[in-house]
């Protein structure tokens, strides 16, 4: 695991690593922020943050304004790419399919179950490698993530609720089987078969595997220009129908974008903080 | 004035603007954040932000992590581009000269002296203009800025005390005239006679017009990887001997970039706030 970048924040680091993905088979990045009490060998709660599509490792360390609240809540932030990257990995023909667009599930389908294989990358490979190498508290992890890492993080979350205690979305795509962007992501690495999709959508993931989560947060602005592709009440009416306590926060002129998200991410934080040291 | 992006963030909005500027005869791109007071109709205090060598009128939008402050304080930010843009305009050999690199003066030389022209940009043409398109307080706007931007905020606060009532700065480039980059810009955009220099060094400056602002502020890291080119000790000396209060804050472990501003720029913007209502 080769140190690619690091630089001082608020008392912390902020850094950016590489390594070799065996699930991924080809290099990796992602990027990390410790708070000080990490750097002084202080175990510390963490919250993985899925980023959306197009994005990269670093995408949320400099646009979402989080460390500076991280720093004080002693949080550390791990931050993983959104696809396999790489000359041998199936581009795709757009930006919502293929590099950047990894959708958080291992593909089944040619050409991209060999390296597309995001869900095992993060949940088995990141997961461990990062408890292994940094001061993060046993059990304490949660997960979080925007739009595609929205999807990601809910549907992370409710797979495997032993690796993630707490779990918040920004606009996350709730119902990927519903909408095109879902639709065309999950024909190419799924395949046609609509049914085995379901183990990958969060609405059906709540309707199937019912409350697992104390609260659930997700934040979605009005203004946002993919609202048609996200399904916010989709998610409600499945949580409503479980018991699963959701805080649907909808806002007045707030769009998709990172302007959004640094405008909540405090809230976020604090509220993934509080789970966690429960 | 065309309105090219709207973001809102923090209850106000993120807008980017393009515009004809006379100065810099060709279509120059500025960005505003406006606090929901402003949104509001009040009249707000302004800060012009100066950024550094390759950076646009986003960098500091995006990567300084100040909305959330200035919308606290109801401080609304002005952030022009670093040099005028175009393919009429010299481009310049390498990233320290030319587009990205324009060190806020009126050039004089071929082929600079057509285009090159920030000095009047900044402090007649946009300075008006923002207060003719925006509610901002009379009288009521500082200037603050990063590394070539630093020099551009301390040279202009030093040019036009009339004009700005608060200065500060992270990382300034304090004696263009005795380091690398200085002596490249100045030495094309100003011709050899090191003497025509002077009016334009922030050090030089201070010495001739003396103490002119009740405090300057100015954080610069101890890790800055362009220590060499910055001299703060030569700026502490001539605020000593001329008696002007300069509050000098040189942190350990942190380097040149946008993670070291965000740790610091709250402090900046309550800086400001404070010299601008009082």
């Amino acid at each position: 695991m080769q140190q690619i970048q690091k630089n001082f924040c608020f008392d912390g680091e902020q850094r950016t690593y590489q390594w070799h993905s065996d699930q991924l088979q080809n290099d990796a990045k992602f990027s990390i922020y410790l708070p000080e009490q990490a750097l002084l060998g202080e175990a510390c709660p963490a919250v993985f943050y899925l980023a959306g599509l197009t994005c990269t490792e670093e995408t949320f360390a400099i646009k979402a304004h989080a460390q500076r609240f991280a720093a004080q809540l002693g949080l550390i932030l791990v931050m993983p790419d959104t696809s396999p990257r790489g000359e041998s990995v199936a581009q795709g023909d757009s930006w919502d399919l293929g590099l950047g667009a990894g959708f958080y599930i291992n593909a089944t389908q040619a050409p991209w179950a060999e390296h597309y294989r995001m869900e095992s990358y993060i949940v088995d490979e990141l997961y461990n490698a990062v408890q292994s190498h940094f001061p993060i508290q046993h059990g304490r992890i949660g997960i979080m993530g925007h739009s595609m890492g929205g999807h990601g993080a809910l549907t992370l979350a409710w797979k495997y609720p032993e690796k993630f205690k707490s779990v918040s979305a920004f606009a996350p795509i709730c119902a990927p089987s519903q909408c095109p962007w879902g639709e065309k992501a999950f024909t190419h690495y799924l395949g046609e078969a609509r049914d085995t999709w379901l183990a990958h959508d969060a609405v059906a993931l709540v309707y199937s595997k019912g409350a697992l989560f104390s609260e659930v947060l997700v934040d979605q602005g009005f203004a946002d220009q993919f609202y048609h592709q996200l399904n916010p009440q989709l998610l409600q009416k499945a949580c409503a129908e479980v018991g699963q306590k959701l805080t649907l926060r909808q806002h007045q002129h707030y769009d998709h974008g990172y302007y959004f998200i640094q405008s909540f991410i405090d809230d976020h934080l604090q509220f993934h903080a509080a789970e966690l040291t429960q």
